[in-house]
């Protein structure tokens, strides 16, 4: 679009945005609108840090992530030097898309196109029949944003991102004992859901409809929170904090802008998030020599939230694919050294949060229903039970107003 | 839209509606555009009746149907002190739609979300873990507009619908001898139908194609006619139009702006629109003691048409759900006595308007595939054949002039 | 659109055009954009020749052709007087299609929805119903201009085409020893490429991806050329120029901003187009007494290439049926006398072009999800190997200028 069609855009968005309420649900156009979706992929989401997968998925030189962000190809690959890094998966000659998406392992990239070939810092090594004078420097792969942290991949398609620091600094000591980086992807899961994603993750960040939406999640996970995963809220889980301070281990939880970490006991007499609350990995992925200590929280605006236990960890990820429809992929990681059939059954690793997100996918498709109506008006969030959603809402409101210039 | 958007829109259909000809089709736009599926859905059919269904669906209290009309989803409900209300399906919380679409029955309304809970007038009666301010009065349902006439259910979105006493005093008489309060659904069906709605509605609107494109119904239906069923211009219709008379029975057709209503003979020696003519079910619906006294036609203006006949009434109404699709929703209701089976086989009595609504749907698509093309010019209506055709347009042109405020 | 609406758009497709450099792909939009392709359908290519087969598909009188370019349905048909006609495929009256897609034989062009009919030369000739006043001059079928060479038929949606003659004249002697009027259509196929039309024409206009891409045709076809195939170029293809000049033969190639036409060699000891090589039909289609003379090609911009050897014929065009959407048609044409499985197995007949096909679909999806990207910047064509691509795009911004007023 040109500069004057944006101003458009954006100047109607400006309008609705200031005439809204904060702590209520955004105006009706940016859950349904294709202007308002096309105004987060090109503006709010490529200023944001989107949580891609784990180190543990790349563990030789060569091997790859191929993922689309909206209509972005991105591909994150690990170096000979070992440094992970990301491009966009897009040729330099005709724009062809690189690596199909998925994951694999390759010596250089090549394009499947015409083969012009990169090496693994996106440099652009042959383009067989172009002239001689073809600027080589000038026509590598377009690079992404890649930060680790502790073994999980976070990338941001500019530099308009915010400072990955504070959260790193942050979460850090949390994600330690977990041996994420030393894992292994056990299982990955894509779900297609009829609605906008901000929808989908304003789901994914409450646990107000657990009780009802999710019975089998709530056996063992602590559905009355929810409320900014504040333990120490309650007087209920005073043991707990006392015996995570033993232990020299922070509960948090603690926050930025765009993301939040912190420690919260499980049901009482449950180990891990299944369907019974015991464990399903034989091997521990937490190194606290088998005692579980309920579970850790991680989670990123626009799109992310992960769960790590004593046995396995679990990654939540939305990824827009239209104005009303968004893809979910979900991965679940164990320790290395543990044997699929023999130390896990992979249907019991994974039936929680299968069910789980096939049970939001329907919440979420219905919230879309309901919202495209005549009668919707935006609602008052629960300032306890949604405290998260309004987080998102606020995070959603502050980067839409940079984006649009009215901050 | 903002209101600047929403101006240039409209300055756009106007210019187009202004240029163009009464007695032929409109100018393409209005048949392909998702803008001119904006302004339909959000202009001209948030002014009008919807025809939804029969009071006999709403037996008891609790009882409901939940439809969608363009993207608005609205539910019907008859209440405890039996009056039936209509709501947008839209929970205030977080816009979740609230009851799925079809019917059922329900103690009170319960978003399935979070289970904010309404009592059957729209009330909000509980939403938990909201705070105590939480003002109850201001965060009821959207009130939906319902009108009944002797057994059918008629909603409008909004206040913009006109009155509705006009029709409901000049079509009474004609429908109280059918006893539509208290007969019961016998089927249901739903098309879906890749066409614009005004051409479904267009087809729906005259018989000019009926001799050749439904061999099944020209058997039982007066196919020449269709020209406002004014049967009183045949004269081959005097001893029809006597008879009536004799009967105290008037022949019509009455007419508003957006509904007409009348009663035509069926073919000779026809008693039912049937197979064969015959009657399809044992008891009858009509109260003449058996006598067969030809057809009754009621519409309204978008979107309806039925049939009553000695044994069985038919209702069409096409609901639109893209700038390139509508939704057909058929019933058929026969007498509450009548037992599937053994008063009548469901086969039998859906059979001719069946396959006349899946000709229909052929006509409409390939209709639309003419008129997105280059080659489409504004054709005439045939002023006898496409008298109805013509009233559709008309009404359709005055409706919009009103929203575009160019009358 | 309204004046003002068209007008937005194209200033911003001006200033994309005007900022974008010759010799490298497209701004992103013209790829991408619904806007670009409401631009490209109802502009761009309602000035343009479109190939759509073939003479001998309409032996006798009444043989249609009926296909739809982008939303416009067009109907091809051979009057009484031989003569070959195109037409809207729109009735006056309300817009239907009139004949569906596909091929047969009418003796006079009857809408199927109110039997409103024309002869063949698009007059209309009754309309029943329809008052007496009707003027039946003014309610002919909208004529679509086409023009003929030696057994191929084009057409063109408006005047705005370019002149055909050129074309003509340079084309005919190169044609003219192919017996393609009086050939037989053998099979046709209809692709959906999940691509914007004017990538999978891009894709088409050169074989730098063909060594790698499509392992069957480079058994045959010299895949080294797509330079023009100007084989004159290459001093291993001294002997076959020589040996076409023995003949009087012209080997070119000949070139028009939007045609193009000459011979060329196949590879050392090939015949034919096929897997093995050799030919595939047992009737020759070539009046050469039997001897191969390697192939012929001509292509017209914005939509075809044809091939023709020995024994058949092959036509490849890609038609826009959405903003990343195109149908790609392909047909094969073989002596009229050829009885299949007697003088040819289809099998045998289409397998180089099927999987061609097939391989350059994918291409051009994966060029589509590339090219959607935040990463995609335009990029250089090589001057030798992607000359006729090249041509392509110099051909679209001369034609998108020329609509747009900037040349």
């Amino acid at each position: 679009m040109s500069a004057t069609d944006i101003t458009t855009r954006d100047e109607r968005l400006s309008q609705l945005l200031r005439n809204s309420k904060p702590g209520y649900t955004l105006p009706q156009a940016f859950y349904t609108d294709p202007e308002a979706y096309a105004f987060d992929v090109s503006a709010v989401l490529t200023r944001s840090w989107f949580m891609l997968g784990f180190e543990a998925e790349l563990q030789e030189p060569g091997d790859y992530l191929s993922v689309t962000l909206g209509p972005h190809p991105v591909l994150i690959v690990r170096g000979r030097d070992g440094v992970i890094r990301g491009f966009h998966n897009t040729c330099r000659h005709r724009g062809a898309q690189i690596c199909a998406e998925g994951s694999g392992r390759l010596p250089r990239i090549v394009c499947p196109y015409h083969q012009w070939s990169y090496d693994l810092t996106g440099k652009l090594l042959a383009a067989s029949r172009m002239p001689e004078g073809l600027d080589r420097e000038a026509h590598g792969l377009v690079p992404v944003r890649v930060e680790l942290l502790e073994g999980c991949i976070y990338a941001a398609l500019t530099d308009g991102a915010p400072d990955f620091e504070p959260f790193r600094v942050a979460a850090t000591p949390y994600l330690k004992p977990y041996r994420l980086a030393g894992a292994r992807l056990a299982h990955e899961s894509v779900l297609i859901e009829k609605a906008n994603w901000k929808l989908v993750m304003e789901n994914a960040r409450e646990c107000y409809h657990c009780a009802t939406g999710h019975p089998e999640l709530k056996v063992s996970f602590p559905v009355v929170f929810g409320a900014g995963f504040r333990v120490t809220d309650g007087s209920r889980n005073a043991a707990y904090v006392e015996a995570m301070r033993a232990r020299g281990m922070q509960v948090g939880p603690e926050t930025g802008l765009w993301w939040h970490v912190g420690r919260y006991p499980l049901n009482p007499g449950i180990e891990s998030v299944s369907l019974d609350g015991k464990p399903v990995v034989g091997p521990r992925l937490l190194d606290t020599g088998g005692e579980a200590i309920g579970g850790l929280r991680w989670a990123t605006e626009p799109n992310s939230f992960c769960h790590a236990f004593t046995d396995y960890a679990f990654m939540f990820t939305a990824v827009p694919s239209g104005p009303q429809e968004t893809r979910v992929i979900s991965k679940w990681l164990v320790p290395r050294e543990a044997r699929e059939g023999v130390d896990y059954r992979l249907e019991d690793l994974t039936a929680v949060w299968t069910r789980t997100n096939l049970q939001d996918r329907d919440l979420s498709e219905n919230n879309q229903r309901g919202v495209n109506g005549l009668g919707y008006r935006p609602g008052p969030y629960a300032p306890g039970a949604e405290e998260l959603v309004i987080r998102f809402n606020n995070w959603y409101r502050a980067t839409a107003a940079e984006c649009l210039g009215i901050r």
